[in-house]
């Protein structure tokens, strides 16, 4: 698996806060790494920033002719099908392999976290921030697919990964995630998601509007941002980063 | 021939200032356009940038197996030996037909024209401002080729290109063009050049201690910054990109 860190200059020896971008379909480490533009605001917050390869890869590694599913498809999730299951376990090996590896190489301090990410990948990291309180002080997210399940890309490629039930889907899916478990946390943090309105995928894949209801349904607070004119592009991402940075300061290093 | 342009948002319907910038080796029009973060300081400075592919393509164009040679080469000269010549007339495609189809589509004032670039491009942004006064108020520079004719890159391409009189070779070299016309022009602005000191290119190819001395030589303000620690690529360009940006707003922008 391949990653990359960024690590800003530091003031002392201690370690530092962090945040996770997980990218969307097709995307590898390189994405946010070269297009983000992320890192001048990175340094002058004082976080890390870790930009992982979104799937496992390689030969031996199961694969699909349809691009969002299988190596590129961005789910962050363990698969449990006989097909995927071997590989397709993305969702414990970033709360796992990922952070100890980084923890083990950089001056990361895992316990003040943020996640974020584009597309499948702010899909990635409202799920994981919903399913792992414990792991992650702050969350935002870039174009986010809101709810996968009731999506066509999602329904066929939780099908793949968890088979047919789709009361077990509903563990894996931010809309679903955010009903049953967002009036019960301890700590409940503001989301911040970021949409750009001439988005080819809003419409059919993305649903801000349905998170946005689930959030208001069990009164967690979120600010959701549509933006005119912007697509689904790095663009975007490199438009807004400088305030999700920001936002996952006012939590990771402020709060410290 | 495919170039990219940025539109900064407007605030009248008049035109607008402008900066060119040229990209190096084996690059095209997205490097800069995906990589260097620009577009956020040239919203804020209101400067539409131009980022073109830097060499003529295609199956009929002529091409050399040394990488530094031919399509992708980014010299930014008019060749005149046979083999090169029809197509590699990249001075005249930038100052003449690049300049005129961007008017043609944005609102581009070509009164108020910077131009920088990288590498090769800085190379070509040197060159180009020193050659054409009329043509540019302002210049800037990254981790340029700084010397072509005592590089060894330099030398083989200018004997492709040019032929094997290097007395030729003079009036498409920076170093030489600073000697020879630095003191004569009526405007002086000041050039900008960024390189990093960890470039694995600068003792070899790029020797901005050449052309340092011969601005020195006469009298032509240098703002030439050495930064510990940064290589050749793009990383380098978006961590100073915004103080190129403000460099040419100042000439472009604020003395208008």
């Amino acid at each position: 698996m391949r990653f990359s860190v960024f690590v800003p200059p530091r003031i002392s020896d201690g370690v530092l806060p962090g945040v996770i971008f997980l990218s969307g379909l097709t995307c590898t480490e390189e994405n946010f790494t070269t297009k983000a533009g992320a890192y001048k605001k990175a340094a002058e917050c004082g976080l890390v920033i870790i930009a992982p390869d979104t799937s496992p890869r390689g030969k031996n590694v199961p694969d699909d002719p349809q691009f969002f599913i299988g190596q590129g498809a961005s789910y962050y999730i363990n698969a449990t099908e006989p097909q995927w299951k071997t590989h397709f376990q993305m969702e414990q090996y970033i709360l796992n392999d990922l952070i100890s590896e980084v923890v083990d190489y950089f001056p990361l301090d895992p316990s003040r976290l943020g996640i974020t990410g584009h597309s499948m990948g702010g899909h990635g990291a409202l799920t994981l921030f919903l399913k792992h309180p414990e792991s992650f002080r702050s969350v935002s997210a870039f174009s986010p697919l809101c709810a996968p399940t009731q999506s066509e890309w999602g329904r066929k490629a939780f099908a793949m990964y968890f088979g047919s039930d789709e009361s077990i889907w509903q563990a894996h899916d931010a809309t679903a995630l955010m009903k049953a478990r967002g009036s019960q946390r301890t700590s409940r943090p503001l989301i911040l998601i970021d949409q750009g309105l001439a988005d080819e995928f809003l419409e059919s894949q993305l649903r801000p509007d349905l998170f946005e209801a689930a959030c208001s349904s069990v009164n967690y607070p979120l600010r959701l941002r549509r933006h005119v004119g912007y697509d689904h592009s790095y663009f975007f991402v490199s438009s807004f980063i400088d305030e999700h940075l920001e936002h996952h300061r006012a939590h990771c290093v402020e709060h410290a």
